[in-house]
């Protein structure tokens, strides 16, 4: 066993021989169906739902099935190594908790759960601003495992600097600014129950304990909890921003900065020129634009458009150990896992996320050794051929 | 907010927290299924239905599948523009609501009902010959809002002079002459239960109301209903109309003339040797040919085949507010709405056009917002790629 | 009106008014499933069924589906013109209805009632060797409504030609020879219920009552019903026939011969060689070979190998006016239309196969009036364009 | 009838007219949902089930879809010949039945009804090492019909020799290599229920049996079967073999020795370079590595690598007579067959087996007759286009 990860399915089945049988599906495809019994409608509407009809959510999906692994034979794959490194953060698997907010709505233990799970597993989690737990907890729950921070860049400069400064005094290694959001897309499943957690004060708890936030308010918000509301509306996006905005966020933090959401090569080419440190290729899950360019469709472009000149990540569409291989093999250097551990702590809190993750890394696992690849390293080009290319 | 279309959704969370949730559907891919319900199984099959085996229907949605938006970030969208002009009427959005016959089968308020909302967004109505209600009620209805007329070509020249006659006295901006309807389609979901609603004189009352038709029926329709509905279906359309018939309508009018069903890039250079103002790219909805090119398809071949000799309008098949995004960027200056405010009108009359409107625009203002657009000028083929490129 | 086939759809609103609302489907795709209820399981097996998994059959459909029309507008059509000449066959429309065995099972009054549909609109039957009627009765219910025979070539010489000189006496315009069921395929549906009419003497009306049959029989088969079929069975088909032995038949008949089955370019020059009158692309409905081409995609490439050495006729597939059309500018002269008719049958008998008739060529009016069409020379390749073919 | 395989629909037919009815389906794509009634939901998934999501079994089927054949007439194919010959071994059909494990799970019989309906027909069985039958015995119930052996490569170099020295003795004709399954795929059906049957000591049956393996343990299965289960499980696979092991094998062993799983091109060019004496391309049926190329895909391209170098055989998904046709024409020598026959073990025993055998190669044999081919030979590269190539 050469990874925590390693040769998990031997262990399912050696725990059914003694009568304990997992609950929880290995089909990460099938976890959505499974968790929506064990969350409320409103909830899975949010989690589960895109932007319009869902079609760039499909095409997400559907965009991994048009590339195809060609296993290697008779290579030694006696110990494999997931291990990798990006933006100096050490990772035990290419793979990453991306940002979800509000996971309050969908277990009580909400942001801590997912950060015991990760901590457990060495996976790093990518914190939202929009947390319904603040950034220090998190950061206390996670110990010595990495985390990051994802930024939606509010309009108020002071929050703006405080958040960045609390995130580096709790030892998030790096800032993500989440690019695709400064509007709420179009949801038609939240737009339905018209629910939006953050009216209710859900998800804002990082902007609730923030000091320069909370200078801001008439009251504080433990007495004026609409107003705080309010106030949080007000600033929580600022549609302006431009790239020249960036060398003010740039100056603001010693972090690393990774820009979420790069979908256009020329985008891609402006974030070196920029002087940020990473990109994350996604489409917010769907969520944002409908219609939008699947995420796996646009990363082969942006990597051949960044040329190396910065590691790109990539999200949107992720649900196996399969997808992770092959957003690596198109020039990933790690990917970020959203709605299926969300769906895990809606199951079964910690444990939940913990078995998706560890069904996720096994099968990554299963598949560099049965592709015959023993690093992540060569999960390269070379590991795929477009489906359907012979009788064309 | 830059338009009375903006941000749209904030309003439905907020009308949620008061406890006003709408229960019209958001997403206008749903419509449908939801107004069956409101509607007779007749106007539901008239409305709903296409020609032979509804191939061609479903081909006008599938396309816009086939065209994928590549969102740009970091430019300032702040303020949005969706305004533009199209033969010298300016609109709040790139979007008219199409010509379609016989509302009263869908709602007791019918055109008046459209009318109204439309004319409260500002919206023009292109309204057709074979409306429920009279051109002069509509443009009453429609106040100072622009509204065209689309003109099913009589046989009879006295009939056609006087409802072009009747459409300028009564404001109408542009006259849209539909050339692919001189004879019905073959559409089953009517045959089924024979139904043509022109039969019970539904959908005659601009001839009815028309003195030159009038004077050439032997009683007045009040009198003998029959022979009034024989008269109009005798000279309801004319299939031997060539080019260069199109000489004797140029001259009748002054307004601005439209040509509504184009699909080959030939038929559109005839267009402009044959000086009409504007072609619209349009297979009636997959109502009259079975088997026929999806609108979509054909768009960017007339386009290219017009080469900015003429602006292009567009319908059939236009769902969301991405959908008008991408018709935008493959060349046409506006696009015309139809089925889904009919659904509107069916489930909520005048309320429920509006909903589909607002909706439709908002979609539309946040896919150029979250996409980095800020005009209707920048909807253009930088828009799009091609779905599926990456892999081939 | 300019055909009896036009303006159909006019009669059925119009008859709708009277209260005469027409019972049967218009859209000739939903046919089959209406049929279904109307037939014992075994009929239905046996008509609806093809060979193995029945893929070749879907792809027969689906091969429609990636060509589309272009129509074309502001040509005068008021004056269309159907029909066409094949091997000195006047047709009223470019459509003749295919052979299909033993109609018996579908409905008592069988290839009669087929035949009088038939004559009443001048469409010429194809008939079966294998039909429950003599070819002389046949020929008496069709008067002069022309009529082609269809042979399934058997290994006796006298049998040959005792059939060949009978269709001749009887009028009949051609003889059409079915290449691809020397062998009867592997039709699951009727493997499942071990349905083969032939062995109860459906089917085998034209060798029961054929001299040359009734002289290698030991009795009359009014005596000894079981030996006649089993003497049937056993000269059914001759899987050894070849090119050259096409050098007899040729000399056999002074009747046009037609090749039905040549689904590969080569075959159709040999045939041009072989000094054949026709060939007749088809890969029997999906009877026969699963997993072989679809016909429509092997008929364009037929027609390149021919080019116009031969008249190239078409079936497998047709379900609609559309589909003809779309035949028709793929290179076919006249195409065979099969289940639908049956299905037509099995509903009304004579009126269900008059019904599907007329639905299939009003429709075929219409597609041609529509797209700018009067006459099926202009069915040619312009037509046409691929689907999907703008964004690839 | 030039085959024991021919006419098997005339058969079906004849004994409906006896009254027996066959109960097995003839669409041997229609056998899996049959079988499931038939078997414990256990067994079922293992049997039906794939890795991760199951994608790579979908395209397994699918990808036989997309490519066609193309049928030639008037050949005479009066006698057919489907014999062929692989390494040695005679093969009345170009298919043998593949290694599947522990049939004991299916019928109570296992593998002995398989040898038996195999020898019946005289089609060669390749037996898995984890059979639930000893080689021997499957030896003895298999007579003269030739019989391969299916080695999972034991860690223990005694063991290996002792299983081939077995398999050497009782007849086997060659030694099957299967390079995929080192580790255990991640198949969710089995982690669900967390069955894995040789935990349970079905499938070891060789090992039990084994002098080598004996010798390894502390005390005999018999009296202790945990620890010869433990022992089994720790020697089952060993993934850190190489090509350099291949040597070691090929020294050990007479037989001629098949790679089984080959799915790059440089893979197969090694195995020439290794000495072995064919490849089997193969993706495990879908169980191993979900997201890997459609076996069928990476087919033609080993086939073009080894360059005539190496008889070429493949698996995974092969479903009917069309299927066998397909992978012959595009390059394999002979194809096995998994699951199907599995299913008939499952619903019938050995009359079970026999029949999907039959069928198939009825199906096979009709298949082609019917394209104008009279010997395996003739099922070449002409028998086949892509499909959709046309309107492309």
């Amino acid at each position: 066993m050469t990874t925590p990860f390693a040769n998990f399915q031997y262990e399912i089945y050696l725990a059914g021989l003694a009568g304990t049988v997992p609950e929880l599906p290995t089909d990460l495809t099938q976890l959505e169906a499974h968790a929506q019994a064990a969350m409320t409608p409103e909830a899975f509407g949010y989690v589960a739902g895109g932007a319009g009809s869902e079609d760039t959510m499909r095409a997400n999906l559907a965009a991994f099935r048009r590339w195809r692994i060609v296993p290697r034979m008779l290579r030694d794959v006696g110990e494999r190594n997931l291990a990798t490194t990006v933006l100096g953060t050490a990772l035990p698997a290419p793979v990453l908790l991306a940002p979800v907010g509000v996971l309050s709505i969908v277990h009580a233990e909400a942001e801590l759960a997912v950060a015991r799970a990760a901590a457990g597993l060495g996976v790093p989690l990518v914190l939202s601003t929009a947390a319904s737990t603040t950034l220090e907890d998190v950061a206390a729950a996670m110990g010595d495992t990495p985390r990051w921070f994802q930024l939606y860049w509010p309009k108020d400069a002071d929050v703006t600097a405080s958040l960045l400064a609390r995130a580096e005094a709790a030892g998030y290694g790096a800032v993500v600014v989440t690019l695709d959001t400064w509007l709420l897309g179009w949801r038609p499943r939240d737009l339905r129950t018209a629910y939006l957690p953050f009216l209710r004060a859900e998800g804002i708890a990082n902007y609730l304990s923030d000091p320069a936030f909370r200078a801001g308010l008439a009251a504080p918000p433990e007495e004026d909890r609409n107003a705080a509301i309010g106030h949080f509306l007000g600033m929580f996006s600022d549609p302006t921003v431009t790239w020249d905005s960036l060398a003010a966020l740039r100056e603001r933090t010693r972090l690393p900065i990774v820009l979420k959401g790069i979908l256009h090569p020329d985008d891609a080419r402006r974030a070196i020129d920029a002087g940020v440190d990473a990109v994350l290729v996604s489409n917010h899950g769907g969520r944002q634009v409908d219609g939008a360019v699947a995420a796996l469709d646009a990363l082969p472009r942006v990597v051949a458009a960044v040329d190396d000149g910065l590691p790109v990540l990539f999200d949107s569409g992720v649900r196996s150990g399969a997808d992770v291989a092959k957003a690596l093999a198109l020039g990933a250097r790690a990917v970020l896992l959203g709605r299926p551990y969300v769906y895990g702590l809606a199951l079964a809190g910690e444990v939940g996320v913990r078995h998706v993750l560890r069904c996720l890394l096994a099968e990554l696992d299963l598949t560099m050794a049965l592709s015959g690849r023993t690093s992540v390293a060569q999960l390269n080009a070379e590991l795929l051929v477009p489906a359907e290319d012979v009788s064309r």
